[in-house]
């Protein structure tokens, strides 16, 4: 996707890129400086509304809200999806604070602290456990306080999937129980945790729709095999997500309509049958927010160094670190960049480097013939 | 350098890591919680206090904060060097919080905005210009303001450094103002500018001696040329840093001996003979704060999945970026790490892989083979 196709997507007003229905010169106005990230509700509700048309009815959306913990992004989300995937105790508490159930709230993570186990226990919500020392600690707790702890088992799949950004199941992971090892750590829990059921991740930031239909099939298959493990009832089947979306104009839009038919016929097929119930979630962050903002930046200075341009603007990496490459990239490539205050301006044929304002050469947020509006 | 060398540099007591005098855990309660970073003010001293051993005593020290803004630091510091070199107007009201006087204080950046060179120019701190656009910037301030500003030119110099982590001079750079538009800039600065002197800095995180040297022969000769198209005599000679610091168990300490010999004929001789008036500058950020402090994290879990051992530490990349190798690196290699509360137990030949409380595989601090004491 160019830049011009993702502005597409925000319109215009007066020439300038359009943001919660005003130019972007009205909404820095508001925000009353730069650099800003600003997110439209609109775009965020079409997402959902999209979703919503092609999933199946059953399936539930989940937000991960480590994509953007933005407390008024959360807040509106929060009306719209079914759950919201907390990552910290503070997330926890900004999911808290949009007046969701606890028992809507999961709590995934390799990391959490024993006083967030705690903390999530004491709140009611369902910790999704990633090790036997997971489920030890929120055992011990439960017993504690006197309640009966709600949990999951986050799995680490015996299959791995190709063709993600980032691969997070299969082989060996500090994400989740190994599949092999569920059953063993089943056996151990006690009744102080009432075990609802799994979630299993694969990868995210995935723009295969056959790729992700292939993971699902091959969750349920697993699910299917771990839940005879389980003493009551699934309760809970977190399918993950993975749904990427195009950061760069090499990538394509994901399938969205095609993940939907796979995952419609494991629904209406496995999942009723097996498991009827537990309602499938999707849980998904960055497919949700990712594309309905954006980072605003003011240009400072443009100075011409040796024959190349450069374009210095007031933020940079330390708020926009995956533009500039530092975020698991090998290959830094351009992010859409569009002068948001000319957004439909034609006369843009200028090469130019834009960098932010850090005093390091790290700090590169657009390169060459690809920095302008017109794309490779 | 391997990490146990690392660590003899604090000491141990009672088999843990030293840090200000007290075993690791002590501090750990002192600051109620995990994770934090600890500076060691001895570290910090036995730093400055080799500089100034070996360095020429003509040579003022600055401290470029950007390296490490922590307040209780740069208050430290800000009594043991000559200057502190800002980079926002943020930094520039801690600088200034420590009692320095402001025409101690210099600003530079490619990315001033023009209320923050109104903001330095109010306060009388040298701005270091790095375009004909914010010498224009700073004119207008001091009219405004009706007072006289201070500033130097930051120059992008005619030559490039080799053997720098990051090269930020030669070739079109948005760093300083190219040497050959120097003298164009110079003559159309009016009075209301008094332009002490330059600043030419060629590269940052150097680990070889004789690239230092000889960039800062190259910078004098520079400025020499230069310094015929200011108005009156040089008085503020900012020959860079680039003083680089071990990483890894791969990078040899600086010879600092020899740098400070190339230094010494370079003020004994041309320095002394063209600048009398001029103190010749080296500004440091890291060398002066990157080997007295440690990041300290907490094990929160330690699994075994399909033969790897992960160690889950409650901090992660959020805070600890560069180690994740993803900060400019193309390929991440160890930063020295020791389990800081058993430092001298030899019993530890344990193979793990250290990874932070991220939900994203790039959460990975230390990997395989090297991530024990017992170093490749």
């Amino acid at each position: 996707m160019t830049p011009h196709e993702h502005a597409t997507r925000f319109g215009t007003i007066d020439g300038e890129l359009r943001l919660g229905g005003q130019p972007l010169s009205r909404v820095a106005a508001r925000v009353g400086q730069t650099p800003f990230f600003a997110y439209d509700r609109s775009l965020l509700d079409a997402r959902v509304d999209e979703l919503r048309g092609l999933l199946p009815a059953r399936v539930e959306l989940s937000y991960a809200m480590k994509a953007n913990p933005m407390p008024a992004l959360v807040q509106h989300l929060a009306r719209r999806v079914d759950r919201i995937d907390v990552a910290s105790a503070g997330e926890m508490q900004h999911a808290l604070d949009t007046g969701i159930r606890a028992d809507r709230v999961s709590f995934a993570g390799p990391g959490k602290t024993p006083a967030e186990i705690r903390q999530a226990v004491a709140t009611g919500i369902i910790v999704e456990v990633e090790s036997a020392t997971e489920l030890a600690r929120v055992t011990a707790a439960a017993g504690q306080l006197g309640v009966r702890a709600l949990a999951a088992v986050r799995v680490n799949p015996d299959f791995a999937v190709k063709g993600s950004g980032m691969r997070m199941g299969g082989g060996p992971q500090q994400f989740g129980i190994d599949a092999e090892q569920v059953p063993d750590v089943l056996a151990r829990a006690g009744d102080a945790v009432d075990i609802l059921g799994f979630h299993v991740f694969a990868g995210s930031q995935n723009l295969q729709a056959d790729i992700i239909a292939e993971a699902q099939r091959r969750t349920v298959d697993l699910v299917t095999d771990l839940a005879e493990h389980l003493p009551g009832p699934l309760r809970y089947l977190n399918l993950g997500g993975g749904f990427g979306i195009p950061y760069t104009a090499r990538d394509q839009p994901l399938d969205l309509r095609a993940v939907a038919e796979g995952l419609a016929e494991l629904v209406d097929g496995p999942i009723a049958a097996r498991f009827p119930e537990a309602s499938p979630v999707i849980e998904l962050g960055r497919f949700l927010v990712g594309e309905c903002g954006v980072y605003v930046t003011r240009v400072v200075d443009r100075k011409v160094s040796r024959g190349k341009t450069f374009v210095v603007v007031d933020g940079g990496m330390h708020h926009q670190l995956a533009a500039s490459g530092n975020f698991g990239q090998a290959i830094r490539r351009n992010y859409p960049v569009v002068v948001g205050n000319r957004a439909t301006d034609a006369k843009d044929d200028d090469v130019v480097t834009v960098v932010g304002c850090l005093c390091t050469p790290l700090d590169l947020l657009a390169d060459g013939p690809a920095a302008g509006r017109r794309h490779r």
